[in-house]
């Protein structure tokens, strides 16, 4: 069947584009929103043929949607700070510190500072805060807060352990230049290993999984969120890509196998597959801690370039972003638009989910894509 | 919606799992083979409640079809041999040269020999084979078949130029150990470029795209193939291993700034993130040529690791192959089944229509599942 008829499916496909019911016309010259947003997804208007109750469920030009939209630079080129900092066990301590050092390197004309706050799986308990609460329940981004606003920089701070509703979840908050709490990604994919007699290490004892992929639009672009162990999942890189993200935070601890195998490996793989900045914070090194951790925090430019790096040691990493490079890229190697959307389609469930379904009605048509199982959907809520 | 039910979607995928129409009980209690399939796409044969011609087409929970099914390995280490070859503008002397050295690589122990024969978009045309005449009018293919046979090996004959219905393919072709042609690959992403007054690079001025990946079951494993510039899209790779491969062959010939910059890169993402060995070659580089390759003939491991690579010049790279690193490294590193399909989903368009589709009636549930969009696909055909 569908194995052995593409070139049906991009008949179907013209066919249901070239004839539209009155009905979706009329919605559609009074709404030059939904008419833009449409047109944004890469899906002509023209593609819905008529709105009813009826039988076929369309779903999904799902690759026509990952396209990512063309992208203005949103601020001339900009310097990034990664503070790759010692973290103790007294956590005023650290709080205190992390101030110390964000004030420093905003002095060196940082606008974005990414930065990994304290992680311990067994001191998470313990150190939790309530982030929603805010104030002195939530030290950490109190201090987080002040300072984006003092100084009008743009914080991603990563992996402080959030107490909420009887349950713990690795955190990571965007600050805007105002001290507002833009964003608050919870950490989607918990690292879970249990090989008997060699390695045991389960978040998921301690940890509840985030239910949201988190992309926020900021004075210095539009970033993606991910912690640690989300950077192994490609899917959700490509989602922010296709959301229009700049640029990918991961704040993320990796360990002394795992990081010199794929830390940065896994970062360079998903700028230069999305053609966007990749920005990773670690904590430094500390060879006597329970979990020691790799270093390395490193910024990588769109080509999948490593821009700047360190070993292990404490460092504050500075380096320019510079957003127009992300079109010259993809103007370059244009692979985004090249994708063969009739072979697979990467759904970003949420964003479909987030969106009006039109069940459309093909006429005849209908029961070849039924047969077909040829899915579409058009998102245009 | 949905963005904030993913609870929801597991309450409801866990009802529907847990009720089974006698009929499809039936069904499935007569059909091992279609409860093995079933078992193999992660997927249990008590998620389907009812057939009934009703209104919700239950599609996908494409991410579950996603876990590569566990793989035994097929053989018992063996080397495998990548010939990166200096390619003539005479053909046949380029045949004649390919045959010597597939025997040279042969007696040296390998069981499966990938190799690049002549590229050039220019003398495609020129050079195009008929391969499925086969014969005179394809002296590659046959020279290929020959060998595999006499030499009892399996050879991956990558970027053979293919006339057929008056197109031109790029095509790869994968011969058995019995000198069958098992599988022919057709370049499915064409390199496109135009950048004006900079570089214009246009495959589909000269060339048609295939219209299906290839993934084929051969006595050293399941191989998915891809030529080239397919190794940009992590999709196809994504596919592959979600249908078994065990190992993905690109024969590509990168230039000299997309080589340096991300032919490794990319063998080692696609390797690492699919958890299975990736095997490139190249021709090697003649600096007098319209298009100079890069060469860097390279086998990558299940962790991401190179094994073997060679540099730009002439050079067979012989290495081992060992299929059961594949399992132990998903075992240590198991995020293959940790993937959230209520975020995302890549669908493998094909094999979900080569599959039968089941329209799944699950009562008043089906409210609520079109108003969430959730939509499952049960594959069983």
């Amino acid at each position: 069947m569908l194995s052995s008829s593409s070139a049906q499916i991009r008949t179907l496909h013209s066919s249901i584009s070239h004839s539209l019911s009155p009905k979706i016309r009329s919605y559609l010259s009074k709404d030059s929103t939904l008419r833009a947003r449409i047109g944004s997804y890469g899906f002509p208007p023209t593609s819905i043929r008529s709105i009813s109750s009826a039988t076929t469920t369309i779903m999904a030009s799902a690759e026509e949607a990952r396209v990512p939209p063309a992208i203005p630079p949103p601020t001339p080129p900009f310097k990034i700070a990664l503070c790759q900092l010692a973290v103790t066990t007294d956590k005023e301590k650290n709080i205190a510190y992390a101030r110390h050092i964000i004030e420093g390197a905003a002095a060196k004309g940082a606008k974005l500072i990414l930065l990994f706050l304290p992680y311990s799986n067994d001191s998470f308990p313990v150190y939790a805060e309530d982030i929603d609460a805010g104030g002195d329940a939530s030290p950490s981004t109190a201090m987080l807060s002040e300072l984006s606003r003092s100084l009008k920089i743009t914080i991603v701070g990563g992996s402080i352990p959030e107490r909420s509703g009887g349950r713990l979840y690795n955190t990571c908050c965007v600050f805007d230049t105002d001290g507002t709490l833009k964003a608050k990604h919870r950490m989607i994919h918990l690292f879970d290993i249990d090989i008997p007699g060699k390695m045991t290490f389960k978040e998921s004892k301690t940890l509840t999984a985030g239910e949201t992929p988190t992309i926020v639009d900021t004075d210095v672009g539009s970033i993606g969120i991910g912690i640690c162990y989300d950077i192994r999942f490609q899917e959700l890189a490509a989602i922010y890509a296709a959301r229009g993200a700049h640029l990918i935070c991961y704040p993320g601890a990796f360990n002394m196998t795992t990081g010199p195998l794929h830390w940065e490996l896994l970062q360079r793989a998903r700028a230069a597959d999305c053609q966007l900045y990749v920005a990773t914070c670690s904590p430094a090194r500390d060879p006597g801690s329970s979990y020691v951790a790799w270093g390395h925090s490193t910024l990588v430019g769109p080509f999948g370039e490593v821009l700047a790096t360190t070993e292990h040691d404490e460092a504050i990493v500075i380096s320019e972003i510079d957003y127009s490079l992300i079109e010259q890229r993809r103007t370059y190697l244009p692979f985004q638009t090249q994708r063969r959307g009739d072979l697979y389609q990467l759904v970003d469930v949420q964003r479909l989910g987030s969106t009006k379904l039109v069940e459309v009605e093909a006429g005849g048509g209908n029961v070849n894509m039924a047969q077909d199982m040829i899915l579409f959907s058009i998102m245009i809520g």
